[in-house]
């Protein structure tokens, strides 16, 4: 039994950008993500206001570097134009290997 | 790019409560939240042993002493009366200014 | 008011595995649990490669020394055989009275 830190990185965004944010943090070196459905208020714009859709919830564990790389994506790529919710906490992972 | 700490409450209840509890983390000043259905066992005293509903999960990203109006709230309002879990960790949070 | 440092246990796995895993978590002491359904890309080994069911997320507020003994049996009887993701985190939680 082997317990290594990683970095449990949490998106929350509107249902239209799941398959743009999922190939985002594929290509910053994610090997796998959870998705979830979420209502909510309060992640969107006034850009979004008449939104009606689904929010999504993604989850992924991944190294530091790579937890870096997704931050700087998103917040490059999606900030400003569309509502996302971002934040990154530290978790204790069994069997890390196959996230590494 | 800028992470900022921020205390990610979590609330698990009754789905009974979700009016109540969206309510009392606003008026603390929760500026959003998500939530999301959950199945589960152990959130009901005895009092709710013929409970059938669902559970709701609730999820806010706020500052220190937002969060522990929330605690306090949620501790003398429901906490005997209704069954009700709550906790909360710290996160790293990219633009935190909406949540400000 | 009183907030007490406990393990989050959250475990990923196939949906076919959630009376397996819900009994083992039980029979390591931990009184309550939430699961939710999720999607995701990561978890499966080629084993489960033509797995098309749903996964769940399975979460447990434990104390330390049960959170060690979730850890040692879901390595000891899933690790290898199963695909599953187990991670923990500390979290603060308000009336942990019922979790101990």
């Amino acid at each position: 039994m082997k317990l290594v830190p990683l970095k449990l990185v949490t998106i929350i965004a509107i249902d239209a950008l799941e398959q743009k944010i999922i190939s985002d943090i594929k290509q910053c070196g994610s090997k796998g993500y959870t998705i979830s459905e979420v209502e909510g208020e309060g992640i969107h714009s006034k850009h979004f206001s008449d939104w009606e859709g689904r929010n999504i919830k993604i989850e992924t564990l991944v190294k530091e570097e790579v937890a870096n790389k997704i931050l700087e994506i998103i917040s490059s790529k999606y900030f400003g134009k569309f509502s996302i919710v971002c934040f990154l906490s530290t978790v204790e992972v069994l069997r890390p290997e196959k996230f590494e």
